[in-house]
């Protein structure tokens, strides 16, 4: 949710909405471009309780729009099918009993043609509320929209992980796209360290511009001294995990994680596929070998802090990896790079580099709320807060994060055990 | 499997040949036809393990002809793609691993359209192999055609089940089809009882015209004099078992039918729901109110057994239902009926009705080897015989079977908590 | 439950009650005998659901008689604890809910000692209702009593079959006894195979003497010409299928068994040990090494039938095996042998050996009711009727039966995949 | 595991051990006088797959003495059985692969009997190894023995744990002990803040005596002004939250917390039972009337975050809760005080009560390694890091913590949905 206290509207109402409503129709027209590959068999399917199908996707942040605003403050506004609310209610308890989650993939009807016909419902309507908001409301308008924004946004990257993960199903690899930007040649570069001072810092968001509920407020952390390394964990590396007997060594691995190696017989990323004596990936772009260089992506929690622990290292807090990217340009190897995979980092860089794009970089530090911590009220209050239990957090963004979404104060999470989302490492260790 | 002792080929090849031919058509166009009317959607779903995504049906079904027919038969075959063989199996351990079952509705591609071309690919190379057929396995490749078609047959009623099922997963209840052909009104009609004298019988399929192996050999067994109710029981008859607490008196169930009730809250066949006072039921031309005097179906057999113990009768066994319906014309609502739900009996009839078609009946009779059975040698031998555990048999087809599919000594067979088929009753005793 | 036809008491009550009253001593003392080895603590396992503790049966046959006998016929009768009708009831729906069978095992209260205390206690009532046993109801006393020494015999050898599967949890290989009589060194015989006419013959319990309700009545059946193995398959023999790949092929297993197989990774009889090179097997009386002339045992249906096939030949139908045990005497190894372990049939015999004692024979054939079955009135009614789905019968007794207990009538039953009761196989085939 | 930083031996070895093993005596005997109350079928059950059977606690902290002390230091040591370091082995990965935990509960043997044999086996043995330690590892043999220890005293409460639960699986309600010494009666008192500075403070432990590895090293936090409760949440408080719909409203709850009670039913803290209009609790006593001032117990940590949520409160962080109880004494109602059940705190008091004893309190933070947090190398680095991931640190110990035992600094941690041990909460807040 975002942060109440700043003040988008210091300009005329009209003009605000103006730039409000021309980035609501490229936010919307960019979740359709990322579809447009897609053909219809591949909307449907929900390839495990986590994913959706895409065409749940597109529907579902059309009903955060329905329902947050057009229900609430458009006169007369009229839903499409009112069994919509309960199809694409996604999690909200406080609004209405959602459908069930692991039931999605089930549901042929309403299908993409219908969706996308919600959507053109939902954009007019907004077109109209934009254009005219009821001036008592225009703040919370305002608010509301841009936090719908920031949803879509989220759901985009959702889409491309799900997306992947569906067409990973299929014994023929399909590819989701074949004309992907290329990663240029890297050569493997040696890991160096980075020191940071430590002392009382100030974490979180404040200030102007969008932030969700959970990254507020902005606080102090004593941090102690500690070392980043300047670049991601590559494969390379973690190849030599693997070969080490990393898969198999109970003392590199939590308890949780040992355990789920004994049931799952994980022995390697997801999408990784030995074949003969190579190493393949499936990746948005078919299956391909496996690039050494690249940053190592879609492990575990569990297996990120394996790794870390076998290089005698460990993952940094979120507080650490905030010390060291606030206040650097969030650039990368995100969205709009047009790769879709992560990729080496530029050589030479200055600094750590890596830290946004590429892979979502698990920290040591459980998803729990920052002190003084206030969630919205009523349904919107749901959105984070609630999943403050048994997740950790990532930061920093990947190649399918847009760009204009990531920011220093970001706090993503995940179960410890998911490793569909593009997620990797850095290491970081004591200040020796 | 077909019964090997019949000679099909008494007249030229050729000729013999052409009507297969024609038949090959006819039934392959039959499955395209009944496919028709669903969007690209409802394809891909598979909405419980049991259930084949619609384009799985139609590429399994071709692939018994490619692995059967083509790629034995006919040479320089080429299959249009090799891992359609592991995609596609559906259960031949013997021929290789197939793809997990409760995996195939995960797989997007390939697509329906792939799917159509593949259809179109294995039609193109039988037409070749069927005009002229290798001369050392005439008899064989007939065989084995006619298998195919059987087989197909019994994949067209597949798919209705499974369309009603995957469609009955929306809460927007859509219909499969709204030009499906009304039933007359029907006024109910007392049930009368028919006796039959007992003695040493005939049971099972001999001579010619084809039959499954699991119904050979004919086969002497002793039946004792019996009756059968002249029609199927009804809805509305159902209705006063539930309202008599049928779903709530342990005596009137087997234990693991009790079992299921407490795992599972069933209080009603599949696809009823009762809204406020009245009950409606999901059908292929969408949700409608109860036709009480239609038989009841979509029960399991731990539902039916219990309604006869609760009806102070009994379930028929597969020899009394055989007894009652050799020598019957095999007439009713089936498939070319186009009702597509089970109608009230014509009013009035002489004998039992409703034998065929309407809804499979349930049998007291466990589906078991008769004696002297002898499986197909090779892959072939699959087909039925390793079914024969933990299964109830069923007789008679529904409104869902080709007609040319069903015959007296037809054996159905489905685990006994199975529901999604068009499955009732019709109630027998000792005689009085 | 009893055949209600037969009319036990031609003689002076008293007399007869006399009998009854000593039978029902000697029944329920050899109960306490066979848990005279246990130590406390093996009385309190539930080594899986199907098993039961101990004191868990030595309460429940209790319960049986406080039950239907003593709360309904001796007047001003106490239990000593009202809680002990939930959680000593078995199965009765109609009687009460019965206490979660899957939580038997965490039961520890009340103790042993309690359960002893109660036999005592019930024990001294049947002693006082036996000795004047109230006219009105004599004949039903008399046949309830007779059902609860049955039941209770039944009980006998679930004991050893439990007591056998606790014990063998334990990585100690703990011997339930040391003093059990060995067998007799055997050498193995070369299989022969008995013929037997087909026709109709009568199947099933008719006149005096105690038999299930399941066994009547006693009505006629069709049976082809068949013939039988003159022994049971051994150790030897199954060794052999094991070596020929019998566990990896496909093509020898029903459907549900192969699915087993992928689940538990079953590749051997239960309580078989593999280490180095040799074969052990856990005992009553401890590990030792394989027989290999003795019966296999411990296998489930499913091993049974794989094993037969790849004999090339089949397991006979229950009809088969009464119209070869009718007539002849019930000898054989059984409880009173004090083997507790299948032996090897004497050398040389007449006819077919082994019918009885040993191991129960699984058959081919699934548990239904025969024609014209019907289940007594009331609770009692549950005892066999509402087990007739999912479960197939096995005959003639084992190695852990008390052998007044058995008869050429009796059906036996459990799910194909239960492994845990003393259970091996005879083959069949047709004539030839 | 302890820390190695301190030095116990400054005093003459003999000493120094002489002690050691005096309060070695005193620790082991006082596991047996736990268990002195128990019949031995209460010895043997595991109630759910968290709780061990007491045989195998009493045996498992005897395997930790014999495996970290006596094979490693005693010449010629020999176990009583080889098994034993298999069977008890709790979670060793790197020493062995364990007994799987779930399956402790179906061993009857070794039995009671054998189990204290074993205990007495590894006394004298201990007795021997403490009597002459060998000098060179005289210092890492203190370290063990104590850690040894501190093993067992956990094992303490998990026997009273545990004993608890599986008396509470019996429908008699069987009680421990009738002579547990009763509460006080006790007046509600309104419950009143206490106001505490923030700041850099030092946290974890530092300096002389035992703590667990998990509690050091000791490091800065910051943390904001806070209060605290002064006093833990009451039975009446918590019905007050039963009674305003507390378990039916998902804004209070974290998702995964209304997830759990839509699987488990939950609707009152585990042992509550509700009778006509009373609540009834059962307790180490048996079962009794709720008692309204005591604290409430045995809730998950969802439940006590939902409590938290409805009283417009929240749970302390182990941080605010470390600096609350730090310099205080660790006095209150612990297994010393023979209530073995929480209790009103005394009236009137000081500053805030019962942060010491009466049950554990849920803390905000999940259990996460300290900044520079070293586990000991070997297998005894398997005590607590690997547990860092997916559970809640709980604070201050309980009515069966041994009381000599507990310390400002000790973490105990649980997954937020166990709720079998002595868990409560107290309520903290931002400063107003």
């Amino acid at each position: 949710m975002g942060n109440l206290a700043h003040q988008p509207n210091l300009q005329p109402a009209s003009a605000a909405f103006d730039r409000l409503l021309h980035r609501y129709q490229q936010v919307r027209a960019l979740s359709e471009t990322i579809c447009a590959p897609l053909q219809i068999e591949d909307y449907v399917i929900q390839s495990m309780p986590e994913v959706s199908p895409p065409k749940w996707h597109l529907a579902h942040v059309s009903w955060f729009f329905e329902t947050f605003l057009l229900k609430a403050y458009l006169d007369d506004y009229r839903t499409p099918n009112p069994l919509y609310d309960y199809l694409f209610n996604s999690y909200y308890e406080t609004h209405g009993i959602p459908f069930p989650r692991g039931q999605r993939g089930l549901v042929s009807r309403p299908g993409v043609e219908d969706v996308y016909r919600y959507r053109r419902h939902v954009d007019q309507a907004m077109g109209e509320l934009l254009t005219k908001p009821p001036e008592a409301h225009a703040d919370e308008i305002h608010r509301r929209v841009e936090l719908g924004l920031q949803h879509e946004q989220q759901h985009q990257e959702l889409l491309l992980m799900d997306i992947k993960h569906i067409l990973a199903q299929s014994p023929l690899h399909p590819a989701y796209r074949s004309d992907l930007k290329p990663a240029v040649q890297a050569h493997g570069e040696r890991l160096r360290w980075h020191s940071f001072d430590g002392g009382v810092k100030h974490i979180g968001h404040a200030g102007e511009g969008f932030a969700f509920d959970c990254e507020t407020p902005r606080h102090r952390q004593f941090v102690e001294d500690f070392q980043l390394a300047d670049r991601l964990v590559t494969n390379r590396e973690y190849l030599s995990f693997i070969a080490d007997g990393g898969y198999a060594r109970p003392e590199l691995w939590l308890a949780d994680g040992w355990a789920l190696l004994g049931q799952t017989g994980w022995n390697a990323p997801l999408y990784w596929q030995r074949r003969d004596d190579a190493w393949y990936e499936m990746t948005l772009g078919g299956l391909g070998e496996l690039q050494l260089e690249a940053p190592v992506s879609h492990v575990s929690f569990y297996e990120a802090d394996a790794y870390a622990r076998w290089a005698e290292a460990r993952l940094p807090s979120e507080a650490e990896w905030e010390v060291a990217a606030e206040g650097r340009p969030a650039d990368g190897n995100f969205l709009e790079s047009d790769h879709l995979h992560p990729t080496a980092p530029d050589s030479p860089h200055e600094g750590p580099a890596q830290l946004f794009g590429d892979v979502w970089e698990w920290t040591a530090s459980a998803y729990r709320p920052y002190p003084g911590f206030r969630p919205l009220p009523g349904s919107l209050g749901e959105y984070n807060g609630k999943f403050m239990s048994g997740q950790m957090v990532l930061r920093g963004g990947c190649c399918a994060t847009p760009q204009a979404h990531i920011r220093a104060t970001y706090r993503n999470f995940f179960q410890p055990s998911m490793r569909w989302q593009f997620a990797g490492l850095r290491l970081a260790r004591e200040l020796r």
